[in-house]
């Protein structure tokens, strides 16, 4: 039994081969009541979910990547050849591969022939679902996405182009208790990081240096990346959530808030801690308490039946009563599994009903005062019973570092 | 002056506000030329090489993403709400955003709009370039993409997209000194732990430990990120370079290889180095050799006036001679930036002319032995009196530790 330092019990990597036979049994049943012949995967999160494949050579942008799910079979790999022997698991079979990069046929050909043998078998639909709708892009060069589908066209003007996007949001939203483990990992991991950040980070250190320490004690708490790490420190609050280090040295009278995403084998936890320095304005302290009890509120709303809607409302309403002067992240929190934020959106609009297993965060935020504002961020499974943390629950009060 | 922990100077972040006006003005020339009468942007590297624009925030998919270059006049910022502050810097000045996500019009009526308004003011052209050649992708909903053009089409039939790769290829490929000193900065921390690698690995440790061991080293060292790092081990050899930990325990007679993106202020390095433990097979001794010279060659080669496939020549023939069965990774070393792959790469078919200034990797692989292979890469800049060295040369013969 492998184990971090902190004697926690690290998940086993991987996934067996039935719980990729799940999701492909699912995804197939959503093919077939969408009409839809083929699904075609180009994007990373999608393709380690239906295959396993996980590398960080996607970080390159050279190579295109495909996988062809068929209505009946296990997904087809077209791939590089520089990816075939990561792909080997105890799942894929079909892989296929030309030499990539390559001068004038960087697997375009490939995948044709490969989704019209796929649809020839296909007894009714001519349609390849693809992802495109909200979150979702599509990973190849545009010009050979056109000469792709002017290739499928000349062989068959029946075949077309359909979306996938809800097929594959549906499946992705709800978690198994496997990916829960991984997820369960690496919060638990930057919980123990985040409670003991003062043991680490004081005033006088540059932005820089905190971002680098605490990467640093999430690699020693047994994550495997810090893919994420945004953050801001100012007098009494901030006004921005999202930038990189910009040489700023923290002081007395700060409000620092860092926010991550760790992962553990393509897993990640996203969420956040504010922490106060010296003596902090009366209004921060106040805003802190807001969102603290906003989170409440959020997690008794994330119970299965209700809505993102719900939980929105829910948080909303504590914000207001709050003293809330508007916000600019767009939504209170989002899914959570293999990307750093999936849907759902906990938003006005977002109708989702939420079922047992989904993960999510629940991140309320608001301005507070012109130019400052504070956001907070827990993750959590939406459980039958009633929520289960996966971050370890913030302070009730503002943590300050005197 | 601000100084890692090698006492090495750290370069300033960001970028004076004249070298985003020469990357401008250079696009813009090159926009004239191609018969362009604006360029979208949408993608994260794009984005921070014309705006400055740096943040994790990418790893979330919520949000698209857009800048419009006109023909004439500074870039315009059509993004969500949470980023404008983090857009704010030196040189943007038109930030336009709305609150995303949205219920129904993430950005598309806006990004209409703007576009609208910039080819208006374009007296000839309305053809809006975007990346749409190799390595290139369109980083928004393919039905927002459908949407926009639609719209775009029902304002004015005349208005068309067109293929601005080219265009952009060419003027991120030749980096300022600015962009070197970061480059170089961070290749050199690296280095600092590959040269030290014994002190810290040792046989039988877990590939997941080995690896957040020398993350952790390459934090200490001073870079910002450890964005990418693959790796494997066998005996006397590895088949696959590309695959994160699966809990292989090193041991006596492994040859292992780690391959590393670190960044610093949004510059890559993206080198390897192979390592014996005990007693190393004498083909996997000959093969580094084989490599390293392979390396000497290509070196030579780099010169301005030459081009990628003398490179490939010159390193190709080494191998050939030296007893390569062949290789998987499909070219023998690429460009760096702001993308741990960038255009061009060194294979038999790129006829790009080297430059001064271009900054690249050389990166001979070759399979030695059936299922064992033999990569090595280093990153240098293309000088008109020889190649500048980024990373520091690996030893000659492969470090062992007994």
């Amino acid at each position: 039994m492998l184990s971090n330092t902190k004697n926690r019990v690290i998940p086993p990597r991987g996934f067996a081969e039935t719980e990729y036979l799940r999701r492909l049994l699912k995804a197939q049943s959503g093919m077939a009541d969408a009409g839809l012949g083929a699904m075609l995967i180009t994007t990373e999160a999608d393709m380690y979910y239906f295959t396993g494949f996980l590398s960080q050579f996607w970080q390159s942008p050279t190579r295109p990547w495909f996988v062809v799910i068929p209505l009946e079979g296990k997904p087809i790999a077209v791939i590089p050849e520089i990816g075939v022997n990561c792909m080997k698991n105890n799942f894929m079979e079909d892989i296929r591969s030309w030499s990539s990069p390559h001068e004038n046929d960087d697997g375009v050909s490939l995948l044709f022939e490969t989704l019209c043998e796929v649809l020839a078998k296909s007894s009714d639909s001519k349609t390849i679902g693809i992802n495109q709708g909200r979150e979702t892009h599509v990973r190849m060069p545009l010009h050979n996405f056109d000469l792709l589908k002017g290739k499928l066209s000349a062989q068959d003007p029946a075949i077309d182009f359909g979306d996938a996007t809800e097929i594959i949001r549906q499946l992705r939203m709800v978690k198994s208790e496997t990916e829960i483990d991984k997820l369960r990992y690496v919060a638990q991991c930057a919980s123990d990081v985040f409670e003991n950040l003062f043991s680490f980070i004081q005033p006088g250190m540059r932005d820089d240096e905190i971002f680098r320490a605490f990467k640093i004690e999430c690699l020693k708490a047994g994550v495997d990346d810090v893919s994420y790490l945004v953050g801001a420190a100012g007098q009494g609050g901030y006004d921005d959530i999202i930038s990189p280090p910009k040489g700023r040295i923290l002081r007395d009278g700060d409000v620092l808030i860092l926010d991550t995403g760790c992962t553990f084998d393509g897993y990640f936890c996203d969420f956040d801690r504010n922490y106060g320095f010296g003596r902090i304005n009366d209004d921060a302290i106040r805003a802190y308490d807001v969102v603290w009890q906003a989170t409440e509120a959020g997690m008794a709303a994330a119970k299965p039946g209700n809505t993102c809607q719900d939980i929105f409302h829910a948080m909303d309403k504590i914000m207001n009563a709050g003293g809330a002067q508007g916000e600019s992240v767009g939504r209170f929190g989002h899914g959570l599994g293999i990307q750093l934020t999936e849907p759902p959106s906990h938003t006005s609009w977002d109708n989702t009903v939420l079922e047992d297993g989904m993960v999510i965060t629940l991140e309320p935020g608001m301005i507070f005062a012109p130019g400052r504002m504070m956001v907070h961020e827990e993750n959590l499974v939406v459980r039958e019973g009633g929520v289960e943390m996966l971050s370890r629950r913030a302070d009730a009060e503002m943590p300050i570092c005197f």
